[in-house]
């Protein structure tokens, strides 16, 4: 069943290792099927190299698997939380790439820096409150999810217009309106993070020391790129 | 019309793929036939894996679409900005590259520190100051592009002794007498910032501390390589 | 004798470069046959593109070698001091990836900051003391074993929680059930030594400075993907 | 003339395209026949990825071109220097790498900070003196070979225990038995010069901060790799 889309994931899979951000078996995507209310996802642990469209597993949204040979990613259960929360997305990443990591176990916010981020997210990208002891010794990956919707709502975003967050000490998770546009976000997530940190470094050299971005130019590269008056790209 | 050119501005954005110097739909490098007064220049948003020559955009240099099928570039007005000043330049690129982009997001002109820079620029790089608000919600584009040029203008600088600026909070724009020279431009301005940045940090383990190429190094340096007594290269 | 063996260092070796983990002859990976008690292990200063499956070395667990025309890797007996001392181990991995000998030229331990390391290491990787001059004009590759062994016991270190080791001043040993597994480590150590460093730099420009995973989240995913109730990956 | 030669100071250049040491048409690598008295080197501003061996300029050690259709390097002369002072070195290369150019602009000698580097040089690598302004009006190239030789007679260093060479606000200079080992010898410093800036790094955020190799560590992995009693490799 949902053999397009299963092939669609497995390939979106494959991207993360073209775009460097995941190495070994690190990572994973899924893609939903809106109408039928089933995910797809990578499996956990297998190399990919050898991996194949046919190994994609098939779960609802409440946690059951519903096809495949392997077991699903050990992370499922935050992907199955943002499903269930943010029902405009499509797909779902969740990588080890160093940058964002870094910034994750830093405990720290992405600040907006430049038009680069702005064109990405409508502000600073969060990263989380620590899960308890409890949370991480209870439905662990469950709750993580559960930190990250608690989040967003605590400070006011939406998934729209931030399409990506850090787990506090993991690494981000990131979303889009498929599997591939996922897949995007985890790699200019990447950018962002590493350019936030070298800007950081290249100002602390100078005196006058004033970074960030200013609020109106955040809002016009933002809007150029999202939305209904955007004027980037093709129609 | 202008299919040579066309060919050329195609094959000068894909050097941007191939130098890493930009990831997904990021950058775009245009070309100018100065006898016809027009210029080529990227679509917006097309992906570089499936961009084709004729996807190309012409434009006058007034801003008005003379042929193509698609949007050019959203940076569009900036390059026009950039021709109609710079009568001498025949390329123009515009990429998010990371280190040039740390430098343009800290606010600072990148500043000579070894002959790497010197053989490229005959002084720093400059940083423009950042758009007003009313620059940044008017016509965005071509403000970023009078940015430049009063910025070259003020500080006496002109497009030849440095081929590269930095848009503050935002990232480089490179030129040169063609498409390809631009591009060349673009990633030795990535080396040169990424080195300046470097030295910094190398400096700064150092009690003495003292770095920035002397004047007779810088100038030695910028006239090997260019004007009517240099001698690298061929005739 | 032992080809099967022979076939799978040689290509653990390869996976080096293909990690870019070492350049030009750098590196060294070694195989053990419990049963036999005889390990295979590249040769001396080969390159890697020339070497073939028949240019490694069989040495005993005495220091003796047992087959090949070529003189085994210099640093042979740490392996075998490795393989003497930690029953369990299959494979041993030596390399001067950059990020691991930057924090053992810095001689010290990388903190865990966060769930990749976890996923690791029980904890911090120990940085070993320093060789004393007669430790290092003596036997000195097997005494950069003996100080490992040392380390470990002192430190109360099992070698299963903690694949790896930075030696003062020099760079990394890693092991694994076998050599592929040994080489996975070494890459996931020089992953997990980068972000350390990114995640230091990060935090200090932020005024809390919070950084070291939570005990919990360490156990939580260390027990995620080591032991009996381990859940990553397929059964 | 010098035909096998001039094929292998080719193919020597192109490593340093391999080895990711250069970008465009930056870096230079020369040859020499000791018995003959003349150099083979790479012509100046020439692309690598048009270059033919035929392309090679062949020189005298008075500086005189002896057969060649181009230009030389612009960086002829320093070769020149290099190969009279030092009778014992087979090939010379030129390179702007970009941790080597980092520390040569910060005008510092790169400390010895582990194994990596003992196994390359006996000793910190020195950074030279400036030019003066008349140094650099007058035959510049010439007087960059000199300052170095200067510089090596005055610290008591030979070439053949430290390969490599920084010149201050420029970049290095490396050497070796042939153009072959010069272009290793460039990786090695690049890789060593990363290092040591990493080690300086990740030692300041530890209260003991205690960096620099002991010395006989750094005479033992010298004298392991390198004159009479070296036993790295195979004979």
């Amino acid at each position: 069943m949902l053999e397009e889309l299963k092939q669609k994931v497995f390939e979106a899979n494959l991207k993360l290792v073209d775009y460097n951000l995941v190495v070994l078996t690190w990572g994973n995507v899924s893609g939903i099927d809106r109408e039928k209310g089933l995910f797809v996802i990578k499996p956990s642990g297998v190399p990919y190299e050898t991996m194949i469209a046919d190994d994609m597993v098939v779960m609802d949204l409440k946690g059951n698997k519903v096809e495949g040979r392997l077991n699903p990613s050990s992370d499922t259960p935050t992907h199955m939380a943002l499903y269930n929360a943010f029902p405009d997305i499509g797909g779902v990443v969740h990588t080890h790439s160093p940058w964002a990591c870094s910034w994750a176990q830093a405990g720290r916010d992405v600040p907006a820096y430049g038009t680069t981020h702005a064109d990405f997210a409508n502000g600073y990208i969060p990263c989380t409150r620590g899960l308890t002891e409890d949370e991480v010794n209870g439905e662990y990956e469950l709750n993580t999810g559960k930190v990250i919707i608690e989040d967003f709502k605590k400070r006011g975003i939406s998934p729209e217009e931030c399409p990506a967050v850090l787990i506090h000490r993991h690494g981000p998770f990131t979303w889009g309106k498929d599997a591939f546009k996922a897949v995007d976000n985890a790699l200019i997530l990447e950018e962002v993070a590493k350019m936030a940190h070298q800007t950081e470094l290249i100002a602390s050299f100078d005196k006058s020391y004033n970074i960030g971005i200013e609020d109106y130019l955040l809002n016009k590269h933002y809007r150029r790129k999202h939305g209904k008056n955007a004027y980037y790209g093709q129609k």
